[in-house]
């Protein structure tokens, strides 16, 4: 794989992925001078991936009352203390440029995909509503659904590796737990039942595939590995390796298990 | 319950919802600097529900040729001619606190819900509609669309205590007539059937609650207390006290009217 | 049909159509000062159709690394030098004022009608695709996805003629093609299926509907004059002049030809 030698598990002063990014940047700016400010700002002046997608973050989020070299240290601040969240960045943007064949470049996955910003914004919410700023966190929730139109609950647990593909519209609850190595299509749905509070949404295992405008509601299991077909809505557990697809959703042919896949 | 004595039926000068608006924003902009500078000028430095809500809304809405000040001035005259305004909108605060358990405070539905901020803008539409001033009606209906991602036309009839959960990707047509006390989630179409104009709509009855991805298409009837699953097409009427689920949507088990009900 | 004079086919310095928007301006300038600027600046102050969507889409897309004035003038240069890209703009303004029911003027659909917005600039965005100013395309479709909620690969082949009503959360993949004179409600997906490259999206005939919510996968025809029910998931080809529904979708009575249409 072009992308196994890049990235996530790097060494310090050796993040291939921001090299590979930087170049990105500076064959673009030569070729578009159109984009030359924003990629010699965003990318180019910026000395780490942290900081640069804090700055990204920040100048998409900012408004006169929340500005935005407050929303750099904030979200700085948030990747300084908490490594995992630039490790889980990497493995994001990794998953983007891996499973969305419409990505053609890294860079393109930090600057233009709305579900990647959306996501990253939310691994600082999270933190910070895990450190007791839950009003900040609430604030970071609305900004992000009004601007990127994802609409993640601060308390949900998002594994590495995520991708959200065209992203509008997904909605992911407050008791709600997603895997490693998901992707997550547009109008994607993790949603509860009934009015009252507690766990109530779903637990979704490692490598699971979700497809576009699907609904799954109610703390359900969905295991490892498994697939959820576009437009359905899901209110059982879903076995690892299976396929569920349809409204409401049933399995579709036999359990299969990754020595089946390619 | 606890929200029973807050709001609705409060005489003037004892708006008890707004004084408890106002304790929460002091408190969450004393523990959090970051939000002290929006809090301060959208609720405290505000003297009524009304005043904090207009320019709230101006300020989301506003651009270089639609300016803040004027949308303050257009908003605030319109609630001061039309109070059933304001009672509506603390209906609709408590509709939020009540019925969405991932809403710890009234400020959080005020200033965070996009849903909730789309549905007082379109009190206001209506209300120009309805005397005359259409384009500035349309106007604001696509302002709401591009800021919230909530289609509600102008002319559309909506009762109080209305919850739009989420809120992403709601539309809700012309002739459309919504009750009081529903609650519609995220990508919920209000829809016509053909590209006929007059009465196309559906017309929803008071405590309807309309799950996820689910569209109502046609001048059907949803009565009172029914209950759409998520990721349903309704084509037909919907009986009172039932539920429906499906594509097309079926009606599910018995009807249970409100005497069963908690 | 009170359109059948307007537009399209004009000779230049008879565009009717043109004319037809200046004349809606002015009267609303005159009856609602607070439009008075904006109509004036986009509309009343410009010389050409060409002229004023540009002004208007950039206004609508700027940022502070990408100017107005820069993207006046990349959508002006583009426009001029592809005339197709106007004749298919008078041909979609005229698409929304003919079908959607809730259009009542032509100004409505160029200032308001964000999914006319997003597929205007698509236009522009699929030119510098096809010229090799493939970041800037990339940059484009991000704007639009962030402003419109509508996301179309700048790769997508469109023809003219096309209404996208509502428009939040439409996704359009990049070997999707569009015929002439459709119609696209809101949440409609052409996407494709698995992770691997090459020619994966629908292909759309002339004169489809297809209604809110749907979801078409994978590089399947959908024929001349089909319809496609709301909330349908399509995986099969749909032959011409048929109407298909359900999840999965399937056909719905008979084929009904033009001749048997009103």
């Amino acid at each position: 794989e072009m992308y196994a030698s890049l990235g996530v598990e790097d060494e310090p002063g050796k993040d291939r992925l921001w090299r590979a990014i930087r170049q990105e940047a500076k064959r673009d700016s030569e070729k578009e001078p159109a984009l030359a400010s924003f990629l010699y700002s965003t990318i180019l002046a910026q000395s780490s991936l942290e900081d640069a997608l804090s700055f990204h973050m920040a100048n998409k989020l900012s408004s006169p009352t929340l500005l935005s070299t407050h929303l750099f240290e904030l979200f700085r601040a948030a990747m300084d203390e908490d490594p995992t969240i630039g490790k889980a960045v990497r493995a994001d943007i990794l998953a983007v440029a891996e499973r969305d064949p419409a990505c053609c470049s890294f860079s393109q996955a930090l600057l233009y995909f709305k579900g990647f910003i959306a996501l990253e914004v939310h691994r600082v919410a999270h933190r910070l509503w895990q450190t007791g700023r839950r009003p900040l966190a609430l604030a970071l929730q609305s900004r992000v659904s009004e601007n990127f139109h994802v609409d993640f609950h601060p308390a949900a647990c998002i594994g590495s590796g995520l991708l959200l593909d065209h992203a509008t519209g997904i909605v992911v609850g407050e008791t709600a737990v997603v895997g490693d190595n998901c992707s997550m299509l547009h109008h994607v749905t993790l949603g509860g039942t009934g009015s009252a509070g507690g766990d109530r949404h779903p637990k979704i295992g490692d490598c699971v595939l979700i497809g576009a405008s699907s609904t799954l509601l109610g703390p359900i299991e969905v295991g490892c590995g498994a697939k959820i077909g576009a437009g359905s809505v899901v209110l059982t557990d879903v076995p690892a390796y299976t396929t569920f697809v349809g409204v409401p959703a049933r399995q579709l042919g036999e359990a299969k298990p990754p020595t089946s896949q390619p």
